[in-house]
């Protein structure tokens, strides 16, 4: 399979692209990074992005970013940082990437155990990947050409541990192995509308 | 207890206004009708609301739009429509209504099954849905002052059962009185963070 991973070179895509690299052709997008450049907040950037890699069998997104800030402190303008970026960002990328997906292709999203078990700070990322996750299950229903579409939920990776370890308290890291074969269900498996959740 | 119900004169908020007013003091608001007039994607509105109200003791939540059609026409626009209004507008509600609530008082807000059991057309609907479970869950950790929140998701309730039941085939249509009943169990119970599932 031709397979796009965006957001390839970050914690979790950089991991997912090297295991897709073992069986498939997979091209990478950043916003500074990869094969190619591309702002997910920005339509006319995703078009472009597409527009270079032309049809492809997989797209599979490991982009987006949310605001980590106490709730107290949030602003409106907080809560859409990832309102435009993960949530707005992700589901721009399937409506403009579905005339770019072969028959019978995925999209693969990325969400967080945040949606279901957030910790301190986390409002904005816990309804980030909640929304993500209805739409998931929603517009499953809906796609056309035999597209298949699914979330991968990660809980705290281990290669976050470190640096973010502590704002987890009790959570069980997920060996990066795990999540990444999240991604390969959902690319190579069959099924469409799952939401993948690798809790560790 | 003094409680604002906003959306009060809506299918659900009218049921839970009348349940509610069995044993408390309730005050409604709504866009065009009710004791005030409150629109919940304009913050000023939301303050307006609250200076005329003064501080309560529950703030109940029966309010805001999504867009109902399928994903091939929904534009980027139409998932603001949800955004802008059953997402941002009960988050703001809760920003703002903080300095309006009584300590040890509570936030209601509603969702819905399309969260986790989207049919047809309803990617607006799961995704904000989906979004307001998540922020539930992270904010219930943060509010101060012995500040509540929870979210009921109803069902296709009965009294929407003729115009809408043919868009939810084989949904079972849920009793008004269950659907109060999961707002009694939010202001009167003493939990936080709680998803109140009314599915039938």
């Amino acid at each position: 399979m031709k397979i796009l991973v965006i957001g390839g070179n970050g914690t979790i895509g950089s991991c997912v692209a090297d295991r897709l690299k073992q069986k498939h052709e997979v091209i990478t997008a950043g916003r500074t990074s990869g094969d190619f450049n591309v702002d997910i907040e920005n339509k006319k950037s995703i078009k472009d992005l597409f527009n270079q890699t032309g049809k492809v069998d997989a797209i599979v997104s490991c982009a987006g970013a949310t605001k980590w800030a106490a709730f107290e402190s949030m602003t409106e303008e907080d809560f859409y940082i990832g309102i435009k970026s993960k949530m707005m960002g992700q589901i721009n990328l399937v409506r403009l990437g579905q005339e770019y997906l072969n028959a019978g292709g995925s999209f693969t999203l990325t969400t967080g155990i945040l949606a279901e078990d957030p910790v301190y700070m986390t409002t904005n990322a816990a309804m980030v990947n909640g929304a993500i996750h209805g739409f998931v299950l929603a517009v499953s229903q809906e796609l056309k050409n035999g597209h298949r579409i699914n979330a991968v939920a990660p809980g705290l990776v281990e290669d976050s541990k470190e640096k973010f370890g502590d704002y987890f308290p009790g959570h069980n890291p997920v060996p990066m192995h795990k999540v990444a074969n999240g991604y390969v269900r959902s690319v190579e498996g069959k099924r469409t509308g799952e939401i993948i959740r690798i809790y560790g």
